[in-house]
């Protein structure tokens, strides 16, 4: 059974301390600024069952659920038929009950409509946890990553889509990342198709729209005309989506009902942050059209400021999240973080703190046994006080012992020879500046802690 | 596709916000004291491949292993007379080609060979992520766990030996829960079985009095006779495990060698311990039979001192961790906690902080739109000074809103009506004691931020 090159699965990764160090720093920024809003975790197993999963995500989404094999002798209860046929997806459902999370959307509607008599609304979560996704590995592509997902659900007060720009606005802040809040409404999206009068063709409108970051105004315009809207109508559609005013686009969709509903929909959520001074751009973008088979109201997406980063995070209002398990009417609002991409321009940019990656700040280095055992003492007492402490394990062998100190690049070196032992005293080395002087542990730890 | 009565998995659990922040507690704890000691995290993927898996854990676990189905066709390349044969075992391995973590022992063996190039030793890492075992769900026993391992790998010096007892003294003594560290050396039990002259039956001596937890010492005897061992032997064997001083063991097992070896070890973890206070009992007793197949030096077991709680915690000295890996003799040691477990008693026994329990610090309630938008920008206030604050969406209906207050049991209402408004002031009632009075959002910042 001896394998003598183990490896991670492809499409998985090992994280080492730096790694997770840096990683947490960015989850628990998050943590916080949810916190701070009224937000608080819940967590859902890692599996589910597949019925709660199954039909959820489109046909793509069933292929790339990763299932778990029944235990014990699942052939037994296998479809014979299936089996007989090598019919693989038939098969499935007899052998595999469960489902690894592929996303945390699904699970938390699962969570409400379950939990629902134990929850005050409106409920406000956050969920930090991974997901599994049996894509096929590639550059930047994982199985198996973090999502970040908040969301309020039981109230369709506008509030909350302030609260969470702020949240937006106020996580970015904190990481030192520049972002554009981009904030529109699905029911002004309407608005414009009855403008337009295709009304009938909206769908087929957003579906292009939604091309225009990767597309020439030029292409979205011939794409609605083959599905069948006029091209004086796709064009009229254009020059709606380019109206930066409220109160001129207002003024243009002013015979739809629904449009007028998203205009001050989209208002009053200006209103409650009216005087909220946001460290980031928030910007009204009528073209903005993520997500519309599902969010019902304001639709949101994070930018990075600089061009091709891509998007760093969206979401929006629906109605409907857990009427697909037998609660219908339940509107909510939720956004959530690209974590995984927010580290890597972090990664890219130096954007984390220097003191992360230390990992221990002090280290201590000894002669001989009595003084070995003299150093892991004043240890105790600086790791009392919360200092990250360490001793190396041997001791002599002084070549050995700054190798190991460079190597995990530690403040400060904490000596400790006969002297030190004899005069109750620490030869404090920074070794940043390669100063050395003598002092007590007390006057050590001033230095550290203050 | 709609199912009305969705579920978690059978041996899985959701956790409501109340319990996910009291199991942080726990965790963030443990965390912290590790860091103080310079232990860093790693984190490994959810699934291994089964190769990695496979062989590790006794047949038992093999069985118990969450197997993953392959994606896509996967019946194309399973195994046909294993199809035919309907043989599940067989077929296994053809059409699963990963599994779900079923410790987190294994993939730090894995990690640690991996990316032995990319690490300092000694290297010192912890780890707490979720196990999953295909166990039958009982109460108590989850398919879906978490564990908490601390190990430090690439060094034997028996210093670790004491900063792990020092870790459990800290983390146990910060939580409020009262237990007593038990200390052996599997050296010791070795020199206590040859000065029996039962040497070659060190195993069967060990397999017996790791029960003495839950057998008579009689029952002890009787199946250490049964196994070959003179009852004369045996219960000289009872009478060495119960000798609490160690110079009087040392001398009683002098003619051992690799007993006096066990004996030397026990001792330098002492001298090591010698300056420090623990906060709770260290207790040496060669008794102490745990993970004998594994461990080769000092063991270590933590039990809740009220009696019937059972472990909340072990580990050891192992000699041959990555082995198995093809990366031979490389010594280590570490410890684990046994979180579920801590938390039932934790729970139990009401050792959670009080402030654990209320999620929002401050809740604002407002009497109509104007009065709404100006909590809201109130209650950004005390979110910008990190006060956990929430907002009732709705504004008059007083006692919905009320209800909705006691409800998530906030400490503090901040009630905002024109009169409030007009003064800049906020009417702050004392959820506790009932006590309601008027203040600038300055001065309830300063009683809350102190």
């Amino acid at each position: 059974m001896a394998i003598t090159n183990p490896q991670t699965p492809k499409g998985t990764r090992d994280f080492l301390p730096k790694e997770v160090i840096r990683r947490n720093y960015i989850f628990n920024t998050i943590r916080d600024v949810f916190e701070q809003f009224g937000f608080f975790p819940i967590e859902t197993p890692s599996f589910e069952n597949l019925e709660t999963l199954t039909g959820k995500y489109g046909e793509e989404g069933d292929r790339l659920l990763f299932k778990v094999l029944n235990s014990g002798d699942f052939l037994a209860k296998a479809d014979r038929e299936a089996l007989q046929n090598l019919n693989s997806n038939a098969l499935t459902p007899s052998i595999a009950k469960k489902g690894l999370r592929y996303d945390l959307t699904v699970p938390f509607a699962r969570f409400v409509v379950q939990h629902q008599n134990e929850l005050v609304f409106p409920f406000k979560r956050y969920q930090i946890q991974q997901v599994w996704r049996a894509d096929r590995p590639q550059k930047g592509r994982y199985q198996e990553f973090y999502q970040c997902d908040v969301d309020v659900i039981g109230s369709d007060s506008l509030m909350y889509e302030a609260e969470l720009i702020q949240i937006y606005d106020s996580v970015f802040a904190k990481l030192g990342i520049e972002v554009k809040i981009v904030l529109n409404n699905r029911k002004i999206l309407v608005g414009i198709a009855e403008a337009c009068h295709i009304g009938d063709k909206f769908v087929q409108m957003t579906i292009a729209i939604d091309k225009l970051d990767k597309m020439s105004e030029a292409a979205v315009i011939v794409e609605m005309t083959e599905k069948g809207i006029p091209e004086e109508d796709a064009k009229r559609v254009l020059e709606l989506l380019r109206t930066e005013s409220i109160e001129v686009l207002a003024e243009a969709i002013k015979d739809s009902e629904t449009g007028l509903k998203g205009i001050e929909e989209i208002k009053k959520v200006y209103d409650y942050l009216e005087s909220s001074e946001l460290k980031n751009a928030l910007v009204f973008d009528p073209a903005l059209a993520r997500g519309l088979n599902y969010y019902t109201g304001c639709i949101f997406e994070v930018k990075a400021t600089q061009a091709g980063l891509g998007s760093l995070g969206g979401g929006g209002r629906y109605d409907d999240l857990t009427a697909v398990f037998g609660k219908p009417d339940t509107s909510g609002v939720g956004i959530s973080f690209g974590a995984e991409r927010m580290y890597d321009l972090m990664l890219e940019k130096s954007l984390f703190p220097e003191e992360l990656i230390t990992g221990i700040q002090v280290l201590f280095i000894a002669f001989d046994e009595q003084t070995h055992l003299y150093a892991f003492k004043q240890a105790g007492k600086l790791r009392e006080r919360s200092v990250k402490t360490d001793i190396y394990p041997e001791f002599g062998k002084m070549k050995k012992q700054m190798k190991f100190a460079n190597a995990i690049q530690v403040p400060y070196l904490a000596i400790i020879g006969e002297e030190e032992m004899q005069t109750n005293t620490i030869s404090v080395k920074n070794m940043v500046s390669g100063e050395q002087s003598r002092m007590s542990i007390e006057e050590f730890i001033s230095l550290l802690v203050s």
